[in-house]
This record gives structure tokens, sequence and C-alpha cells, in this order.
């Protein structure tokens, strides 16, 4: 159950509905899915994160299957269930095959390994890294 | 400091050097990073890691960039400076532009942040996506 | 389901329903939830955090509902939704109206996209800050 | 040592600038602290960064120390030095004192010991708490 | 929902049998619980991750119990509901007793406590320890 | 730097001061490390934690190294630096091995994959745990 009502269609202002109305077109899908029903509750809200995220998914030196894939990581990693489940769906709606999800969750399964390796160790970083990056 | 002694080449066993050596040829450098010389104090953990890693790694249905460009992700999203640093060093000599780079942090903030609003929100999964996924 | 058996009023210790008592007369509620009686399976537990809970949520120089508030913050930074339905209960009875839950999502959002940010960009301290603070 | 270049105003575009103009004119301060360095190696994530930090932690239902207060919980439940740091610096400058600062690190505390504890005995969310919110 | 299909015995490959074979003869249980029949979606790796857990968990200078509880534990801090209540059940079988996993939740719960104490103080390392290590 | 200035004994008052004789009789050393005299800044807090820290790091189903060993593998798993150290000190006094060392970092790498493979797949706790449990 969430923390607030999922605010429908027909239920939202007009400031509302022409957001939504925005997110069906950028995305070119037919529906709201539940993460933007509940923003409703504070339009300031949704509007500022469907703009950003708009602007930080648009293609750019990254294309938008890199970036989707990249959203999915971050999410699985800080253990987001609805995030894993949305951007997983768009992942797969942008290509992201079987095989490329089993590599991807390997990597982010590995990077947490090697984080908390290196943590544990407190390992000093090489001055060549500072130097190359 | 690191919490264990970093183990040199010259005082590394026969076991460690071949490892290393691995390493440098697998990844075209001449040089041990940190994080192998302190792994090196527990010899079954350095070749299952490194083991592991090379095999995660290695192109596949995602290519080495991609890979790397999520590794280093989600170890900027878990707060790892050393991973952060390294996995960077990595990610530009495969060929990531500053261009990239400032995407990338842009989609693990706007990630992080969402992610949040999610559970916050306590925003339940759409059935659409269970069945889309 | 949970890891233990909940454990009910009738079924508990003459020890444990004192502490009940306790935590129902202290918030002037005339239930008790779920996760105390989770905590009853270890008397010492149940005993040591809802001392320590009754002490750090009294007024002080910060009053009860910013550190209510506070708390919520945390716990939905956490990605823990039993603290983010119990302790967004207790925010509202305290008089947290929906404009600032709207509010307070947002600043955790924006938190934790700016703290992978700073981490991103491994930005150091400014030396302003460290004699500021 | 930072990831990218510190941008200082007299190498920063005349975009950039404007920005840090206004940073310093909205939080009355005469300089610029080494997150917005960063950031400017990547103008549209310094713009929309800043414009979105200005909206949400403007005066609102929350005041804007309240908002500071649960960004430096936050920050510091995240383990983000550097936001530790600068947004602990500017809720002393808003009117944190020590004594709030040292019951704002106690909530903090205490709220990630019972969120483990939650997430420990995996305690399903009370019907109560479902109504209630 | 699983986000892929959980692969049924009857379902793998004969890649994938040999592994089950093997899980469930280390572990003398008789069946195969769903977090292997999810990675069997991608058997390289189920191979990786089984062959790795294995050595890992093997006896060694800490026995199995301790380091299934260190395993328990990490599981509890990270939130991770599946696998706290997996490695809670092996634990269990192992000879976990009720006092001990009331303990253990309390230490988890300490350590989250002090660890963000540390970090909102943030405490400098004391040389000493430096030095003991 | 730390937060807030480090409370030497000469400074300290009576009160904080019969803590700290109590801190080294209690751990039988003869010196007070820094994460105590940053919380001598909030005499409660450091009332409340050392007294908690005491109670629950006490001999009891769980021996003291291992409470230690779990202690310091969720500081590790927390990315908490000086939890770390200070921990891994006195685990190291209490008798671990750097074998032992190596096991646990080992074991708390491992999980934080599993963790993360878990939560990627989403895959649903198995009936027979919740029985078994």
């Amino acid at each position: 159950m969430a923390t607030v009502p999922l605010i429908d269609e027909r239920a939202a202002s007009a400031e509302v509905r022409a957001m939504f109305d925005d997110i069906r077109a950028t995305r070119k899908v037919d529906w709201i899915n539940n993460f933007w029903k509940a923003l409703a509750n504070h339009p300031p809200t949704l509007r500022r994160i469907w703009q950003g995220l708009k602007e930080v998914m648009a293609p750019g030196a990254l294309d938008p299957l890199t970036k989707e894939l990249i959203y999915l990581a971050v999410s699985i990693s800080n253990g987001c269930a609805y995030c894993t489940a949305s951007h997983g769906a768009t992942a797969k709606r942008l290509g992201m095959s079987p095989e490329m999800l089993g590599e991807l969750i390997a990597v982010v399964g590995m990077a947490n390994q090697t984080n908390r390796l290196a943590d544990g160790y407190r390992v000093p970083v090489d001055e060549r890294f500072e130097n190359l990056f």
C-alpha cells in the first residue's frame, strides 16, 4: 500500500494532466505508471523530477539504452524494487536482451563485492590513478 | 593507511606473482594497483576475485566500456572512493570522454533521487511491469 | 512473514508486559505495534531500544515533530518500509501535513542525489567549511 | 583529489559565471564552494542541480532550517563526508546550535539502528499504520 | 514476482542440473531454493557464484557457523529480505539458537548506529589504531 | 578534521571523566579513542551509547570475539572507515588472526554480491524458509 493515494488522471488537476500527457508523448507509451501517480500528490516534485529525468535521459554522449542500463544497475544496487521493475521494463523496451540483463546483474554483484573488499582493506588510492583521471 | 601491508612484487610468493603477471597481461598495463597488493594478503581471495572479474568484464552481450561504466556507476553510488578512482581511470582508458562521465554521474544522481522517492511513497509495482519484464 | 513470532500481550512475560504498558502510556496510544512484538523475543533488546528511543525522541533543543521528521527522512533514505510506515504515521499524529510530507520526501531525494554527485566528483572539503563548523 | 578539475571563476564560461553569481546572491555568501566548481565541468548538471536545490530548499510548509537539518541527517546517514561538512556549515549559519547537532546525530544513529532491527526481524507493517497514513 | 522465470530442474539444461546436484550434495539438502533457480537464467553467473560461495563458506580459520552469522548480519544490514530469510534458515540449521539470533541482531543494530555517529562527527582515525592493526 | 572538538580528559566534566574511566576499566586499555572524545560533546549520547555497547558486546550466547567479528563485518559493509579501523583493532586484540580477517572480508564481499543478485532478480522468499525459520 502506498504512503499516499495514487492520483488517477480523472482526479488530477489540469497541471498534473498536462505533465501526464507529456510523459506519455515523450515515452511513446499509452499509460502512466504508479510512480508518477504518487508524485502527483506534490505537483512541484512531479514537475521537477519529470523535467530533470527527461533532460538527463535524453540522447547525448551516452545513448538512451546505456543510460537506462546504468539507471537499472544503480536501482538494483540500492535494493529499490519498484525502480528495478520499472527501469528493467524500460531497458527491455529499448533493446536490453536477457543475456545483457544477466551480464548487467553480474557486474552489479561484482562491483558490490569489490567495493567492500576495497573498503575492508582500506586501500589507498594509487597516485597513478590521480594523475590518469 | 591500509588495513594490511600492501604486498609488493618482490615480497610476493610465486603464486601471487603469477596472478600479478596475468593481471598485467590481461589488462595490457605495466603495473599492479594497490587493490591487488592488498588482496595478496589472502591468496585465495586474490585468485577468486581476479578470475571472477576477468570473466565478468570480458566482452559479451555488453561491450567492455559499457560494463566499465556500469561498474563505475555502482561504485560512485556506493561511495567507494578507491573504486571510483580505479574504475574511472579504466573507463577513461577504454574511451570514456569527459562528457560521458558528466552524463554518467548525472544518471547516478538522478537514480539515487528517484529510488528514494519510490521508497518514500512506497509505490506498488504496476502489474503491467510484471507482465512486461 | 516475520523472522520470529510476534509476541502478543497475553503471551508476554511480566517484564515484557511492563514495557508494553510504558510504551502505551508514553505515546498515549492504546495498542502495541508489531516492531515491539518482534523485539519482545529478546527482552534485553526490547528494554534497551525502548529506553533509548524514549530518551532520544523526548523534547529537547529539537521539538518532537522535527525529530520525527528526521527519523522518517533517514528511514526513507535507508529504504526501510516498516519504519517509513510507522514513523510516517507518528509524524502525521504529531502534525505533519501532506504538504510537509511532500517537501520532506523532496529533500530526501535531493540529498541522495547530491550525496552521489559529491562522491562521484570526489569533491574535497573546502577549508572554509572546516573553519566554520 | 577531485575526479575533475575544480573550475575557478576566472576559468569559467559566461554561463557558469552567471550561475555562480546566482548561488552567491541567493545564499548571501561571497564565495563558491568546491561542489559547484566540480559540477561546472558539466554545465547542464550545474544548472539542473542548482535550480532544483533552490526550489526544494526554499521556505514552504517546512522552514529552511528544518529542511537543512533533514538534508544534513540524510548526508550523515549516507556517509557522505563532503555533504556532512557543507550542510553542517549551512545548518549552523541558519541557527543550528551544538545541542541541536548533538540531538540530530543521536536521532540519525537511532534510526539506523531500528531500521536494521525492523529489517532483521522482517516485521510486517501493521494494518493500522496503513489506515492511519 | 521475480525479474526472470525461476528455472525448475525439469526445464534446466544438463549444465544447470549438474550444478543443482552439486548444491544439494554439498549442503546435504534435498531441494533447490529460488535464488539458484533465478541464477540459472545466466549459467556463467550460476557457476561462478556457486563455486565462489562453496569456497568462501568452507571451514577455514573461521568455522561455518561463524561465517554464516557474518553473512546473515551483512544481509540484514543491507536490508536484503531474501538473503535474511535464506541465510537465517541456514544459520539455524548450523546451530544458531534464538538467543544467538537476538544477540546478532542487537550487534547489527548497534554497529549501524555507531557507524553513523562516527560519520556524523567525522571522527579521525586514531594513530594508535593504525599502528595496532 | 572532526565536526566537533575532540574533548580531552583534562577539558572534560566530571560526568564525562567518569565514563572515560569506565571505558578504560571495562576494556582494560589505558587510553580513550577519538570516537568517545567526539561523543563527549553531547554527554547524554556518550552515556547512552557506552552503556548500550557495554551491554550488547558482553559475553552471552555469542562470545565477545564473534560479536566483534560481526561488528567489524557490518562496519566494512557500510564503508565506515573509522569503525573498520577501531573494531578491526579490537577484534585483533581479542584474537582475530590475519587468516580470520582474510576470510571475514571474503564473506562480507560475497554477501554484498549475492544480496544484489537476489535484489536484481527480485527472488521471492521460498515458502520452506518461512517454515524453517
